[in-house]
């Protein structure tokens, strides 16, 4: 099911036309957005999730998002919810339309998660690499290009996912040109090696990640350590366990990276699974 | 004024909402678009407009656009017009709903001509060069961050255009981060010396310029030399003009660069739209 909440607090039919075609969020990919996992009732990390919507409406010079506006519209969806214990709530908020008054479009949309994501889950997935053509230095060199922001300009996203399946994997890891370790298109990398957990810093130009955050957050209150450090390709082969994070995949493990095995983490995912869950 | 085509060859409301929330157009910027410059009632260089949209379609692995549809849809919007002599239509094409049965959305929508571009279409305008972040051979080795493709998700186009204004200029020249010269974020670069008119190659992961091609055809013609050839930015300051072209801006010409102010290049400026002219 879906149900869809306006930012200016009414609900509103998902399957009905909703959106001007001179949105410049449509014309431009030129707005940010948030996915965040509600389970029975309760939205996981929404606080941190409303702050990286308003650190990228601020890179890309949106006018700053109405946050209780936002809270009012994933309460409607949550309220009005009849569906299953988890809904994937989308937060979008744009430019609005082509030469009007500046004011921004906002919605959230409640979706169900999909039989994809949820058996990935349970079974981890294959993956492959790909080269983001970004080298470090240049997030912090080249503001424009919007590297740490979670904008709706998400094509290349979209077209690293297909390639993806093209060679027989389900999702993709991205790399500086260097073979240095990025992200998922819609995750954030974790490694895990004796008792360490080690994520890529953002300053790489990619997305600090909210569930990364309450993952570390729990380990490090149960003793590991917790490191954002750069990663090499080949550490991602010789690790115990590669996790792909995001709030609607949860923590879901990679058996196989481009095409090789990587060991057997299935007993390492049920303990960082405990771990997140713990914070809930 | 404004006048709204769908691709189903019908009229609709532009003030009203027309696209689902959940259209991939606007989560995931992910569709392609074209923009064809209309004057008294003549569509130009729309063949090669609609070739370029369904290359950007393949590039993206969207459905082929159905061309005698978007035929219809440039049709239906210019017999509507009772405003002024041009037009800018702009042509969408997204990967549809979310989950939905595979339909593309499609529509043209066509509106007035700012007076800012064609203020600058007389006047010329101060650019500033941005480090695209791209190097030679990225576009070959790595398709999936669809360089050479005029999708949606143009938020970073957008972001630069900001810094541009930021730094008091209007418009911006992309470069590699060595130097070397790619294209505006909605216009092709051409540089003229002497008697040839050089564009960068869209090899370097640049769009191939429609109004571009139209003047190139038009100075071969009256015995111009046309090439296509790397650009480094000294030459853009040591070079008897440079312009940026679309189809909406025409030829316009930088007459500041970086905050130098470039030779002036008004007779030249004349002599280059009389040639773009001469082809309609």
């Amino acid at each position: 099911m879906r149900v869809l909440a306006l930012l200016d607090g009414t609900l509103a039919d998902p399957d009905a036309p909703q959106i001007r075609v001179d949105d410049l969020g449509l014309m431009r990919g030129d707005g940010v957005f948030e996915t965040v996992l509600v389970v029975d009732g309760k939205p996981r990390e929404l606080g941190p999730h409303l702050d990286r919507l308003a650190r990228s409406a601020a890179l890309l010079d949106l006018p700053e998002p109405d946050r209780a506006a936002f809270e009012r519209t994933v309460s409607l969806v949550v309220d009005n919810w009849t569906g299953g214990r988890e809904i994937a709530l989308k937060l979008i908020y744009t430019r609005g339309v082509e030469g009007g008054d500046g004011t921004a479009t906002g919605f959230t949309l409640g979706m169900d998660i999909s039989a994809k994501v949820r058996a990935q889950r349970a079974d981890g997935l294959a993956a492959i690499t790909l080269d983001r053509g970004i080298e470090p230095g240049l997030a912090e060199r080249a503001p424009w290009l919007l590297l740490g922001a979670k904008s709706l300009s998400y094509a290349v996203n979209m077209a690293a996912l297909r390639e993806a399946e093209r060679r027989g994997a389900a999702e993709v890891v991205f790399t500086t040109s260097s073979g240095s370790v990025l992200e998922g298109p819609t995750s954030t990398l974790v490694l895990a090696r004796d008792r360490d957990l080690v994520t890529p810093p953002s300053t790489l130009g990619i997305l600090p990640g909210t569930t990364q955050a309450a993952l570390f957050r729990s380990a490090t209150r149960e003793g590991w350590t917790v490191k954002v450090a750069p990663i090499a390709v080949d550490e991602l082969h010789a690790a115990d366990g590669v996790f792909l994070v995001s709030s609607v995949r949860k923590i879901t493990r990679v058996h196989t990276l481009d095409g090789k095995p990587l060991p057997d983490s299935a007993d390492l995912h049920a303990r960082l699974v405990e771990l997140y869950e713990a914070e809930y």
